[in-house]
């Protein structure tokens, strides 16, 4: 049954609307596709939908061809689930969360290992009954701080999760097998949606796990940074990606005394460098970490800090832990390397977060004038440098005081000399033109990405804490192994629009550009005017054309100019218009158009539908 | 591709839940449909959203062969848009309510009136655009004081909400089309789920408008009440039920001097008339109501209160307006019609509620002993009455006094003679034996429902709150005229379970039993020993089987006992069973036997598809 553009609601818009930055949020609201309602969340019109549920049944398709089983989870979660895993303190403020009216917190589901882990943990007691693999379409909630770009980061949004159980991690039956499975559906899918797209190795992040992987879509908006090496063996997402053997130098010689330097008003290294006559690589970058223990534990630390009156500074620091990490000035510091290099000191951390301005002030450090030596032959504090900062030079530095900045910093005289022990380690961002982590000779590109995918080898981390066991082949109980497996829905749809690898382009200036199997409608018929013979054509070959597979119909009907029909057509993507005019059909001839092509062909009516299949395979 | 039982979770219970109380709650946690989350909030396993999902299909086939375009709305709604339609006063606690990171008030939607008539203004300016109707099937969310029955009420449940926006009531692209073509997809989609059903007049509740039908499964576990006449030319839910012609009589002869009579530890009406030797009917039930005013008005009420120090008894009644509803003893007040009738003393009342014993108090009603003679000549309380408690009667009623009762109540004496006024209307629910409000001699006759679907003539309530308008024909400008349509895309699957139609029942004593078009799988083949020809016929029996349209095939290859597998096949309603056991495959047969049937019947190899086909369209 084809839909009649009359009778469905297709508000295009001429003007650029004003709060859109990225072209797929511009054009899913040009084109009609979604509302904004509040922020970050939308209404989806009906071509919108159109296309989400044409996505969601490929994912259904791929999914069962994986030997997933699809399973509905609630979206309103009582709140001490997450707090059994401590993932209410890792998502943090972007976990919704509710009352409800006879006062039980509830959160809004982020994601639903919790969830899944407990109700497979009510029925399955043996490895005889895994692997199993679930799945689920469901909506998403998460508050973030600032929702943008549309549906690429929304407050609301439809997400593919699924969670696969096992005892095992090689072999039959193992995670490698489950993961290697949903792998190679995600590449089905996302080849299958038109999406040109780069795995990368990255880090887990709030879901936990030992290892994971991205599916990201090159685009010159893409939110990500993908570091690949120009030796194709290596890609990674920023906050994960490695870099190549460096060396340090903290042993070089003295270039000048210790200078101390007014440096009021230059809140930034950069202006900070230029005052003073260098450059940002010059100058060392000290951040001021909290590193926070095991969430019981933490608690309790707070409480001491509460109960005391007047807490002198850094007077309770037995039960607090702080890092100063330290960059080059034109680097930035990587959380998750940072984490990591503090848990191989000690394992109980569970998270390291920059420290409020008013809470390290309170324990002596003077945030934005910190130097390294600030803390030299301090135990408990650790000085955690990057290799590109341990190194032999005439460093700028922070003062410790308000307002000043030292010049002739030296780490032999400043730090080693008076009992310091640095800790130098990878703890910055990688960037184009540092050396792969393969160490082959292979050199870091850098390009921008938009994450559309995301699995995890989690291990035991939900089994564990939710005491979600199974025995094994040999009779032993254990956590179950887990692996979970996330697809953006909506982000699909804006990645499409968005894409840009050459001749796949996902827009171009009249509008998106999308593939046949996911538009809304892969044909329009355009009437030039509704009535007669091309009425009655447009409605037989409609007819004809949705015989085929995967085909659905929008007949444009309305009483409009043909320009605007056409440049309607454009603006909402479909891949190929048929247009039906009185002066060509009177040669018995319909125009036919793909959407990138520059120009209509002719065809004969008879040989319209067969045309229409033969194009729309390449659409 | 047919399931693998071992593939799949299908976790089976012997033992009858102890927390639920209905069949069909009983059997979806037993038959592994269903497994609780919290309260009200259940996970959806695979069989029961294979079933959900079946329902879906049904239901979006409809809607798109009404007219009805699909769209897909957000559940984070700004909270505001809500208190814009003073429906957040009228769903009160049954909002989940929360406030964002930033302290924005957000609800979780309980329906979608407000969204869309937004979103529907922001596109839709003339008549010339419309008829439109809008439908998505998504999450709802609504906070029940007592969630109950499994997923007949739940707290977040599915369903199908449409929308339809007109310039006009009647005639083409009218209003009165829109709503008789939902009416007819309902009767359709309920038909192909296997429901019987019936379709009464109903309340329209808190979603509003002047016209409201619903349909109900006729079932001995719903919570609905249906009354029809017995000349079967009426039926309606028992909130809007009305009561053919019956007359007032105040002015009986006095039958004794009004009595006081202590009556302190009788906290029912049943006792009371226990220990007074006399029946409930001949005692007087009066409660005490306050009718609120607009939204806002209400609001400047309140205010007033609270800034009083010390409210005197019936102090600030002149911004509140109290009333007294009687009825007989074994009478039940109806609240809908009391609104009804409040609201045709003065129009901008809103809603009628039951007042709190401590604020009642405070205006001198004594609950639990209020008798009508507690105001009689007062002018700020209204005394209603209904028909069968304004009778000449030897009454008993509260004595306005704690711990007491009078006897010998006389409408004439006690208030018609002191200056009361009473209002006597039909105030009641109805009962099994009133008089049809037909008055054609009709008796009603009452059963328990399950409501399924409610459609509503909404009329221009939301286009008005909103100021969506829409150019008329004639060039004027008015609010848009709004239909909307709800379908419990759950409780189909509990109503079904529920179902209690002779021969079309939807459980036995052995489980569930649904038909064909929402079973999860149509069919089940249950291998004796899962291996050799067994195994492979099974294969190849579902491959062809999963040719016929609409069927897919569950295979059971579990390594159990032969009772346990058809126990279960039994218990999770699989419509019909084919079993593969050695010695009937040695003679080239298979068993095969519909869910229903006593015994299984013998079929040739060769003819098992066909026959399998030909039972399947019955079942």
């Amino acid at each position: 049954m084809p839909t009649y553009w009359t009778r469905t609601l297709i508000p295009t818009l001429r003007e650029l609307p004003s709060e859109a930055e990225v072209p797929s949020h511009q054009l899913m609201l040009r084109a009609g596709y979604i509302r904004k309602l509040g922020s970050g969340v939308y209404d989806y019109l009906p071509l919108g939908w159109r296309s989400l549920r044409k996505i969601m049944e490929i994912i259904r398709q791929e999914m069962a061809a994986a030997g997933a089983v699809e399973v509905s989870l609630p979206a309103l979660i009582p709140l001490d689930l997450y707090q059994k895993t401590g993932r209410d303190q890792a998502y943090g403020d972007n976990l919704f969360r509710l009352k409800d009216r006879h006062g039980r917190l509830q959160a809004l589901g982020p994601t639903h290992e919790e969830v899944v882990t407990e109700m497979v943990g009510g029925y399955i007691d043996s490895y005889k009954q895994l692997p199993l693999t679930l799945y689920q379409i469901q909506t998403k909630f998460r508050d973030e701080y600032r929702p943008r770009f549309g549906v690429l980061r929304s407050r609301e949004f439809l997400m593919k999760d699924a969670y696969s159980f096992h005892t095992r991690v090689d072999g039959p039956g193992g995670l490698g097998e489950t993961y290697q499975a949903q792998f190679d559906a995600y590449c089905r899918i996302f080849r299958r949606c038109g999406l040109d797209y780069v795995t990368v190795e990255a880090e887990s992040g709030p879901i936990g796990g030992s290892a994971s992987h991205e599916f990201m879509v090159p685009s010159p908006t893409g939110e990500d940074t993908i570091l690949e090496s120009d030796r194709q063996n290596y890609a990674a997402n920023v906050e994960k990606c490695e870099i190549g053997r460096r060396t340090q130098n903290l042993q070089g010689p003295v270039r000048g005394d210790l200078e101390k330097v007014a440096t009021p008003n230059f809140p930034t290294i950069e202006t900070v460098a230029q005052f003073l006559k260098t450059e940002p690589r010059r100058v060392l970058k000290t951040l001021v970490y909290e590193a926070s223990l095991e969430p019981a534990l933490k608690v309790k630390a707070e409480h001491a800090l509460e109960a005391a009156a007047e807490p002198s500074p850094r007077a309770f620091v037995s039960e607090r832990f702080f890092v100063l990490a330290v960059v080059r000035g034109d680097h930035d510091v990587n959380e998750a390397k940072l984490t990591s290099v503090i848990r191989g000191i000690n394992p109980r951390i569970q998270t390291v977060t920059l420290m409020e301005q008013h809470d390290a002030l309170r324990h002596g450090f003077t945030i934005g004038y910190v130097g390294p030596h600030a803390v030299a032959g301090e135990a408990i504090t650790r000085l955690v440098v990057d290799f590109d900062a341990a190194q032999d030079a005439d460093w700028v530095a922070g003062a410790n005081e308000v307002d000043h900045h030292v010049r002739h910093f030296n780490w032999q005289r400043e730090v080693l000399g008076r009992g310091g022990e640095p800790v130098v380690a990878d703890i910055r961002n990688a960037l184009e033109g540092d050396p792969s982590p393969r160490d082959d000779g292979g050199v870091l590109k850098a390009r921008k990405g938009i994450e559309v995918g995301h699995v995890f080898k989690l291990g035991t981390k939900y089994s564990t804490a939710l005491e979600v066991t199974a025995q094994d082949d040999k009779g032993e109980r254990h956590p179950m192994i887990m692996g979970c497996y996330g697809i953006g829905v909506n982000r699909i749809l804006a990645a499409v629009i968005e894409r840009a690898a050459a001749g796949q382009e996902g827009h171009d200036a009249n509008g998106m550009i999308l593939p046949s199997a996911i538009a809304p409608y892969p044909v329009v018929i355009t009437t030039i005017r509704h009535q007669g013979a091309a009425k009655d054509l447009a409605d037989k070959l409609a007819a004809e054309l949705e015989q085929i597979p995967g085909v659905d119909v929008l007949i444009d009907d309305r009483d409009e100019r043909p320009g605007v029909k056409f440049k309607d057509a454009d603006l909402i993507g479909i891949p190929l218009r048929i247009t039906l005019g009185d002066k060509s059909l009177a040669k018995g001839e319909v125009e036919m158009k793909p959407r990138r092509a520059a120009k209509a062909d002719l065809v004969p009516v008879g040989e319209a539908v067969k045309r229409a299949a033969e194009l729309l395979k390449q659409l």
